[in-house]
């Protein structure tokens, strides 16, 4: 799969800098909120952006490696915790309501049969991946299946209306899957990427440090993503990369999680690097490898809350922002129409 | 004025923190919403807390010594933002209308007269300060009555049903207002706590810097906090210490903005200490000195946006965290109640 994600011309940028500046505020005194408001017109291609139909999209899928003991919870959590998201009780459906946000739940790969539900896509690749401590976690067909699938699947919401998508995922196991991604795509060594997933103690995080390097020794340190992905990564990961890579060819606002959704970035942006301009980092994750991420992609996010819940959670939290800088883009008035002197020097 | 403002029973806490620990996450996973959760749960007295009515009051009022040049603005800006409030223009009202926030703006002692409206409240104590580089900025009778009048007007709020307040303020040199307070209330040395306000250049800063030095040669480092808000206060600043005082006397949750409104709950600390359970630190301002005033208050805020707006902006931008802190702990799923399986070890 090679997507075609165009850099959004700068030719607005100067006008949208001016509107930004002629607001009854201090020259920029609304920070951050500032420069994404001048991201998401730039996206958008208006001085009066608008989202449309905000979505999150959680993907889950298993992992073979989850039953060597790289979790602390055991493996059925995660179809247990897809029936918790169709049934609305998860962190995620919480904040999806608060926030007025669509919320459609993706089984990626997931060692369960589901019965049919409105409100599940079934995209299973298979019922988990491989061990990557024995053999690669998938073949390169179902990495290619993974993305396009994802990519229709993004296609698919903007057709809907839908101009903005969130990323969420679940998977027993994912963070190991995650910390291996983000080893072989940046310049990071293992150790400091690997952290406590859900909440290993001390000595499960010894563990999954040495488990990890017992599968590096056996497939490597591939730089290529579609390699790396196929080696050691997750269906859910690769979907959810493809799924990226759909929204922003359809110049859709893609938000970012945390440091699993970041490792699917890291495979997206190893694909196509203009991903990038689409892309709002949302939060820090508490997982240590998060930030080596986001230095890689020279990105900072927007709220460091300590979380490490993944689905998607800060995301959502960090959606009002998103809604915020768009709206004092739009409504707020400037030192001319609203009558208010200047600054005098 | 001696308000009284009772810490809230602890009794609830080892029943609260079960409840959020039982949810359908790992351990911690929800970083910073927990605790919020918690102190909620704590000031509400109950499991299921719920916010209602939030509002958000916005108090300005002028500065005798914002003619000696300590802002980058002119003293008009101060009632011509007053009218943009009530216009519905500036920052603080596209926030309120996106987060379903109250909004009622407080004249305090701006140097102007308005005509009567609706959403304006007149407590006006005067035409602005004195300059404090002459005199005191106002008496100790004005102090009293600044305290007073914002006390009854929170307690307004809570006769209407409101349990959730936030703060905001106007007025033109009310940075360097509140500059003096804070290092008058805490051991920070002048240079560190002064800032650029709402955009000095170096020489401006540079002038004020001189200008508050000799404004303390003047009046002193008073630690009491009504001397020291006659010596340097502003009419907003000490009528907003008020209205935190009575907020937390009717148990509500205060939620505090950057600078300026920090330097009012420092007074408000000062006159009693009770008051921090029922504050919630919405963001870190980008004006150097509110870093200092938190420490001292031993206060970690929710977000940093590098806003230095003031109006209340940065914490209305909060409020959606306050709500989502709320919603997890009574929405949530439990382990048992969605039947997901458990840490394993």
């Amino acid at each position: 799969m090679q997507p075609v994600i165009e850099v959004p011309d700068r030719t607005l940028e100067d006008a949208l800098r001016h509107r930004i500046d002629r607001k009854t505020k201090p020259l920029g005194a609304l920070g951050r909120l500032e420069s994404l408001a001048l991201q998401i017109g730039l996206v958008q291609q208006t001085a009066t952006p608008r989202i449309r139909k905000p979505h999150w999209m959680v993907f889950a899928a298993d992992h073979g490696a989850a039953r060597s003991g790289v979790s602390a919870f055991p493996q059925e959590v995660t179809w247990q915790m897809v029936e918790n998201f169709l049934a609305g009780g998860a962190a995620i459906n919480v904040f999806c309501r608060q926030m007025n946000l669509g919320l459609s739940v993706v089984d990626a790969g997931v060692n369960h049969d589901f019965a049919p539900r409105s409100d599940l896509i079934d995209a299973k690749i298979a019922y988990g991946t491989a061990d990557y401590l024995q053999t690669p976690a998938m073949s390169r067909t179902q990495v290619e299946q993974a993305l396009s699938r994802g990519r229709e699947q993004a296609h698919a919401l903007a057709d809907t209306g839908c101009n903005l998508v969130g990323f969420g995922e679940m998977g027993i196991g994912n963070t190991a899957s995650a910390s291996l991604l983000t080893h072989c795509l940046t310049q990071a060594d293992l150790r400091t990427v690997t952290g406590r997933g859900t909440g290993l103690d001390d000595a499960g995080l010894e563990r999954k440090r040495s488990l990890l390097a017992r599968a590096l020794a056996r497939g490597g340190r591939p730089t290529d993503p579609h390699e790396a992905l196929a080696e050691y990564g997750g269906f859910e990961i690769a979907m959810m990369a493809g799924a990226m890579l759909g929204a922003a060819e359809r110049r859709m606002i893609v938000v970012i999680d945390g440091f699993i959704v970041t490792a699917a970035l890291l495979t997206a942006h190893a694909i196509a690097p203009t991903i990038l301009p689409y892309c709002v980092f949302a939060h820090r994750s508490k997982e240590p490898g998060h930030t080596l991420q986001l230095a890689h992609l020279g990105a900072e996010p927007l709220m460091d809350l300590d979380l490490r819940l993944g689905e998607g959670t800060g995301a959502a939290l960090a959606y009002p922002l998103i809604e915020a800088a768009i709206n004092f883009l739009v409504e707020m008035a400037s030192f001319d129409s609203a009558g208010v002197s200047e600054q005098s020097h």
